[in-house]
């Protein structure tokens, strides 16, 4: 595909994104963007964007539970759908881009098309998804699962916000409402591409222009607690200690180690840790710290769990304290459709573009999407590799590319 | 010398801890006492001992600063005194013992004394020494320090307590105020004797019934402060992290397999952390950690100290994460008086007790008083090695027994 000279995607991706970040709830710019879902905000967000791809001369539409959908309807397959876009609610305080880029990508890439190639053959639809970060309500992914029939209503009713506002309230009050068969699901959709920034600074690092998304690792979180005697520092000789920390810093260490064995793509991490009673002059008489592991393939998942629990038999058994260990959170690696991964890998190399098949450490849409229908992922590069915060960067030129790769793309699989 | 049978030293000091225990500021007796420095209850409680003193034939005088003596006049040597005595004000929430003890113990010995064999050739005094916990103002042994013109006004003028009380005030609210010239000291006093519970589990293990300190620690306290980088749990690949948490529990493993191998005395605690930012899937960026260490060898825990400093060196250049330690407390062992703990061994042997010779981990007043006069501490078990807390015990045979040494060696002393 020949793109013209001196046609910036990027300008036009920013010009909408500063459009979006007017709907943010937050007094300055340098507190970045809050769009909760079902806010006042979030709805504004909306509705601007209803508007903006009506004037473009799409027909624009919200499913029950306030999704937005822009289309671009095709010649000839009426039930064949490419979806693309992200989600448009954010953290508290996020950056401009998580989710909102996927969207706008979306909307510049449908409508270069439109003006360019006229009708595709098949649908294309940009979508705005209405939930993701599970910031607001207890409870994530609310947008994709509605999609494809995944939700349940009885998850979310009854569950409230920070201020005790009830999740069907704040649903109602939009407009909106569940719809009056949960598992109804799209079925004209054949393939959903989100394009999103990496959350993460292995691009940039590796002086990469794009990433491929070919799987969405899994991950599974637990809470670590030992349990030892609080003592004087000064006056309980070690051989009579039971120092809750002491122990955990062998169990953390241990882990490390065993992590750096297994090799990329696992991580682990120990994020988080509560010292009782915490005083200087005290030995620790309880640790309590989470584990955060994830990987790509829900075996090896399995198994570092396996000799996570022996390391912590082991210190048990060395130490005489109390050891426990529970998990809290098992999510299983999503893997992105193979034929799609290809079909964006020949977009980039025809682009001549700089990329690299990679996972996402990170959960998206497309982790939902993809266990319905064929699914990908574009990422572009995030500055240090940040993400969830006012400081969130992507430069102009990599926002250009993605844009690029997508309508490359969505032309291959709609025209 | 031959105590009568049925003869309780125990039971007469619990009942004047009871009576002092009334002045303890805590609704419920399960609260423990809380007694600070200057304060009514304090103030209260000095009044019932000097009462209490002139009931039963002492002369009982304040100093300048508010320290309680109880005099019983020597025969021979008017500039020569054995005093004995403890600290009268406790930590928050603290228990029964703590200090009240040994002021109870030289009451009781020196009643007994007089009772069996009148007046001695020195002067005997008991003293309830004003302040030693620090728990009310950053300050700690403004009794003891007063006694021996250790104490510089100029450290106490300005400071106030959580209320925003000044020192000053509090003090002259009480009656009390500075020594006319800060460095003026006891110059009669020839040698003192603190009677404490131990504070640790040491005796209690080993079961000893007394133990007779010889040296109280060193301590020095340290703040190590790593910084790394804050980064996604789930983007980041192991490689490129700066995990601070990771670094600080190798750090802590190799400070305490260091400990392990000096051996006691020496002592090391990570007793406090705080990581920043604290949350399940964000590597810490930035760990926070105290360590206390103690031994009574000040050569040793300057070696130590090199140690640590050395394991700091090593994982900084290892990582190339910033580590930064600074010692804000750096306290000398105090070695007690050699002839004075062999009299209160002699005691022991004449009495058949199962006695250790022990250091003291935990900071007392004749740390202050050492370095200035003959100084020996007697302990006494502490149950699970419980202090600085309602849940404070000690047997009423061992408070007996405490009582016993402390009476043979008054006697050796002064008679």
């Amino acid at each position: 595909m020949d793109f013209p000279k001196n046609f910036d995607f990027g300008e036009r991706a920013i010009k909408l994104l500063d459009n979006i970040a007017e709907f943010g709830n937050t007094p300055n710019k340098e507190d970045g963007e809050t769009r909760l879902l079902y806010s006042k905000e979030w709805l504004c967000a909306q509705e601007y964007l209803k508007t903006y791809l009506q004037e473009k001369g799409f027909s624009s539409y919200y499913d029950e539970i306030g999704n937005l959908f822009g289309k671009l309807e095709g010649t000839d397959c009426a039930n064949e759908t490419v979806l693309t876009g992200s989600h448009i609610d954010t953290v508290k305080n996020g950056g401009t881009l998580d989710g909102q880029y996927g969207i706008v990508a979306g909307i510049v890439a449908m409508e270069y098309l439109y003006e360019t190639y006229g009708k595709p053959i098949r649908n294309i639809e940009v979508v705005s998804i209405a939930e993701e970060e599970g910031s607001r309500f207890p409870y994530a992914f609310w947008g994709s699962k509605n999609i494809f029939g995944l939700a349940n209503r009885k998850d979310v009713i009854g569950i409230h916000d920070g201020n005790m506002v009830l999740f069907e309230d704040a649903m109602r009050n939009c407009g909106f409402d569940f719809k009056e068969n949960d598992s109804k699901r799209r079925d004209d959709i054949k393939a959903f591409i989100e394009t999103h920034i990496e959350q993460g600074a292995v691009l940039e690092k590796e002086n990469k222009n794009i990433g491929i998304v070919n799987s969405i690792v899994g991950q599974r979180r637990f809470t670590i607690e030992i349990i030892g005697e609080p003592n004087h520092a000064g006056t309980t000789p070690l051989k009579y200690r039971k120092d809750a920390m002491v122990i955990a810093s062998k169990i953390i260490n241990k882990i490390n180690e065993e992590a750096w064995t297994y090799g990329e793509p696992l991580v682990a991490t120990v994020g988080r840790m509560e010292i009782t009673p915490n005083i200087v002059n005290v030995v620790p008489g309880k640790v309590e710290f989470t584990l955060d592991i994830r990987h790509i393939d829900k075996e090896i998942l399995k198994k570092f769990t396996s000799k996570v629990e022996e390391i912590i038999k082991n210190e048990k058994e060395a130490s005489s304290l109390e050891v426990n260990i529970s998990m809290w959170m098992d999510e299983s690696p999503v893997p992105m459709c193979d034929d799609l991964v290809s079909i964006v890998e020949k977009q980039c190399r025809d682009l001549k573009v700089n990329y690299k098949i990679m996972h996402s450490g990170a959960g998206h849409d497309s982790q939902i999407i993809a266990q319905c229908v064929p699914t990908a992922m574009i990422f572009v590069p995030s500055k240090d590799g940040i993400s969830h915060s006012p400081l969130e960067f992507t430069s102009k030129e990599s926002l250009n590319l993605g844009i690029k790769v997508l309508i490359q793309t969505l032309y291959e699989l709609a025209y």
